[in-house]
């Protein structure tokens, strides 16, 4: 399957929860599949934290590093390109082509930094918003997403109440805990420890970017993406080299070195700042904010909900969808749940794309 | 209770694991109670990580802060000072008085940095031993610890099955499990990336330690030793300020507030160095290392066990402890194992006193 990169440029300015507003900005996006005639097809699927547009498939035959979520997405997978038209966008303040903190700012020619406006997961969801309004799309079949992404469908459904039909939440929850807080700020103090974030402003040719902040702020998502179960099947406490202890700081530990090698791959593909501004939009997503009650957020929702969480992720352990389906089932919501029986931790929403499909397949030809 | 910093410096060299030589050295340690006339009454309590040998009481009347366990040593406690002698040291490596990469090295008349040797747990546990020969005592009635401590106790049972009638070994393992070991990997990261770390070369006045760095390893740490339920309790998502969001990247959540409190006044007590040399102590903690199984490690050991886990501990979670357990008795040990119920998380092992208390003191008037 080939895709092609797609901006989209907003004609107006977006009105901010923090009570600014921003604007022009850019969406970087990609769709597969066909629009049906009556436009009734659209599958938004929304990104997580360190995710982008390129969704699924190849920019060219030669390509061989396909989308993110390929697995999942494509001809006969759980999103069906031959069936429905799927759109993903990167999320407004991400750093893979859509407006963030390293762009440049037209006011002043220079990169936003730490001047762009801090944004919240509803922000993200009206920028797509706008998205879907340029593509012609009034009301989508369904919004999906695993972890930020399944805040942003989540969101979704009580932004727009009457323009989507279904949801699709994995690996996600209403509100972030205190604990999921506590593993965002510790990777930000990362990334202030380090002399070459200076503030935020460390953009252009003759300045380095705070890689060695940023490599350390992924390590610690690396292990919470993976479980305490996934980490002895992949790495157990084997040694990179001869079987026996070296008793230096070298890496030793085949974990170790996996974790040096994502902390350090990271940083070729991510923008510090950005990794800052969304981790941010996720702390302050919570839905029961400034209301009595978690179900009174969903007072108003239509959609019909599929919520997925896994046995072994304790980024967002099982017991958040189960607070969010109770907060649900209270207004009388269609809400299916499967807690899924799975190692994988919180990457299980990325690769548990077998169950996915048997669940999701179902319940999007009932949507 | 009154307590004295006491120090004990080696009269010869200790043989290190990784085959190196290394001395003389010194060991600050502290008592509590009177060891009785046929010395048979001591037990030796090991600190964790970031311990010391201030294991209770106060230095003067006027010393409003106890030591680190005082709700467990004491007496009439757990630990009960009125009838045994107890015994706690600084270990080797560590920067509370005993000899670690922050001292001076006699040979160079500079601290050590990273020419400190490599140390392992067994190598600390046979520096205490060298320190109970000095004080005259050839048998422990127990040595008990939790955490890097419960390593320790339990190394002792094998390097000196003869010397030790019982181990009390709380919120342990008998080896690190991968997840641990990238739990300790990434704060070293933290300390590596900060500029003032310098390859461990940061000593004497006109030198900055890295704090930063230390600082965002410590707050892992934190992290580690609460529980997802814990932070619920403690913190929830309240704001330290209006009650509404601020939009800005300081410190709003009180869990963020927390974390950085927290961070930075382990700065004031902590060497760097130190931090990183214990971790790795405990990395390399197996004790199945070199033998065809776990409990081939224990075919020797004539004490008796009382193994205790908390339920909410994620950093040294209950099937650890019962893996442990399971070697034990297919060595036809005698061990006493509960799995405490606690929200508490990893730190229960330090809050829990009343349960160890029960559990304990009926432990040790039978060993």
């Amino acid at each position: 399957m080939l895709t092609t990169s797609r901006f989209f440029h907003s004609p107006w300015d977006l009105q901010l929860q923090s009570g600014a507003a921003f604007g022009p900005f850019t969406l970087a996006y990609e769709t597969y599949g066909e629009l049906n005639a009556d436009r009734s097809n659209a599958i938004l699927v929304c990104h997580a934290w360190s995710g982008d547009a390129h969704l699924a498939g190849h920019y060219a035959p030669d390509d061989d590093k396909p989308g993110w979520w390929d697995d999942a997405v494509g001809p006969g997978k759980a999103f069906d390109t031959d069936r429905y038209f799927i759109i993903c966008s990167n999320v407004l303040g991400g750093c893979s082509g859509s407006t963030g903190p390293a762009s440049i700012d037209p006011k002043t020619g220079k990169p936003y930094g730490l001047t762009f406006p801090m944004l919240t997961i509803p922000d993200m969801v009206d920028a797509q918003r706008m998205l879907l309004d340029h593509l012609g799309i009034d009301t989508l079949l369904s919004v999906a997403g695993g972890s930020m992404g399944g805040m942003q469908a989540l969101q979704w459904t009580v932004s727009y109440p009457n323009k989507v039909r279904s949801t699709i939440v994995l690996a996600s929850t209403a509100r972030l805990s205190p604990q999921t807080i506590a593993l965002n700020e510790v990777p930000r103090q990362a990334i202030y420890a380090d002399p070459n974030w200076n503030h935020g402003d460390y953009y252009g040719p003759d300045r380095t970017p705070p890689n060695a902040g940023l490599a350390v702020a992924r390590m610690i998502g690396h292990i919470t993406f993976l479980s305490d179960e996934s980490m002895r099947e992949k790495f157990g406490r084997r040694l990179r080299t001869s079987g026996r202890y070296g008793y230096t700081f070298d890496t030793e530990f085949e974990v170790e070195s996996y974790l040096r090698y994502r902390g350090e791959s990271f940083t070729k593909r991510f923008d510090a700042n950005s990794f800052l501004y969304l981790s941010k939009a996720m702390d302050y997503f919570d839905m029961s904010y400034g209301l009595p009650s978690l179900a009174h957020a969903f007072r108003n929702v239509t959609a019909r909900f599929l919520v997925l969480s896994y046995t072994s992720d304790w980024l967002y352990p099982s017991w958040q969808s189960k607070e969010l389906v109770r907060a649900l089932l209270q207004n009388g919501i269609d809400v299916t749940y499967v807690d899924i029986d799975s190692n994988y931790g919180h990457d299980a929403f990325l690769l548990e794309t077998d169950r996915l499909a048997e669940l999701a397949r179902d319940f999007l030809r009932r949507a």
